[in-house]
């Protein structure tokens, strides 16, 4: 029987990038307790990392592209800690990092790029605590960079 | 009887705001285990958002202000959590984002608004590690933007 | 008998700086459960923080040594907060902020000052989790600033 996680990704036509290795000397997550703790993720689909300053080289919507993004990869770098999706208890924090100038505005619209593919496709489970700010430059001018807390079974 | 915290809220002649509604897809806080996760809390007295960059549009104690207020909003979101204060064990952590332009160097003080606060009124539970960074902009042109981690019983 | 973790800062030849006291309302570290947050720490060596903004000011590798002299104190904070490196069970996660300016690109490549230095020494136990992002200024413009988790035993 597939389980209501793996639907909503069928369902959404989702289907998870493989998870990106660290460009450095880290690792993509580790596990405390029943805590997951995610690495920052960029906004990559396997192919390309989009780049650019939201708001300047990026419009709004690409922008939360570019977090949904993120998450997706978020989820696929779980997946890989968890072997399944259905170990995740819930998701308990991302902290959001927006590439973008000092007159910008909309770091929260952004995010919700990332926060409402969660929700998506982990349902209750997917609400989180966050922050969401602004940076002046990210690695690779990547233009979100999202790490996340996950409570796990 | 009045509990510590309580009193020194009344002494302190502090009216803690309504708790903030998100303004996006996510939750004001997890609790996962005994620890409470607090989104990032931005300097609204119920009323106002005090904006702009501190250093430039907001003098040093205005900054200060602006992260005491960031702080009391924290504390509105825990006793929303926790049903009580008394329940906080003790605050473990906050992530201070000040923001500001490239020359600003006063972070650290800016963000004892907000650390001085929550001592001030949970004494020894109060004390915290945390970090204090600058942000080239943050959601709504928010002077400070403060999240927190607690722990609870 | 020397434990492998003093044995390693032994032979690379590394003395831990004093454990700086924090410049303002906060302690430098908070314990919880199995959990060691580790606050924010500078580039600090004991007499000089190391200023200024990384591709700019400072050079790559210079930002590579501050960051590396962050992880130096959080080693130095670590050991103050459990008495003996050996309680490290793991680094959790760290998070790293580079003081740059809007077309810095190379985060990843100065964090891992920070990271390679922890992998040197606490070896198995010190892959982590992370994030790097830049700020446009840190506190007394210091050039980067580190926080830590660390599961104790």
């Amino acid at each position: 029987m597939m389980s209501k996680i793996n639907e909503n990704l069928k369902n959404n036509k989702i289907v998870l990038p493989k998870p990106a290795s660290p460009v450095a000397s880290y690792v993509p997550y580790k596990i405390v307790n029943n805590l997951l703790y995610i690495s920052g993720q960029g906004p990559f689909d396997g192919k390309n990392l989009i780049t650019g300053k939201v708001g300047i080289d990026l419009t709004l919507e690409e922008g939360q592209k570019a977090a949904k993004l993120c998450a997706m990869m978020i989820l696929a770098q779980a997946k890989e800690a968890c072997g399944s999706l259905d170990r995740i208890f819930q998701c308990v924090k991302l902290g959001g990092f927006v590439n973008c100038d000092r007159a910008f505005k909309d770091h929260a619209l952004v995010m919700d790029g990332a926060s409402k593919f969660l929700i998506s496709i982990l349902e209750d489970k997917g609400w989180h605590a966050r922050f969401a700010v602004g940076a002046p430059s990210l690695p690779l001018n990547m233009a979100v960079e999202v790490d996340a807390i996950f409570e796990i079974k």
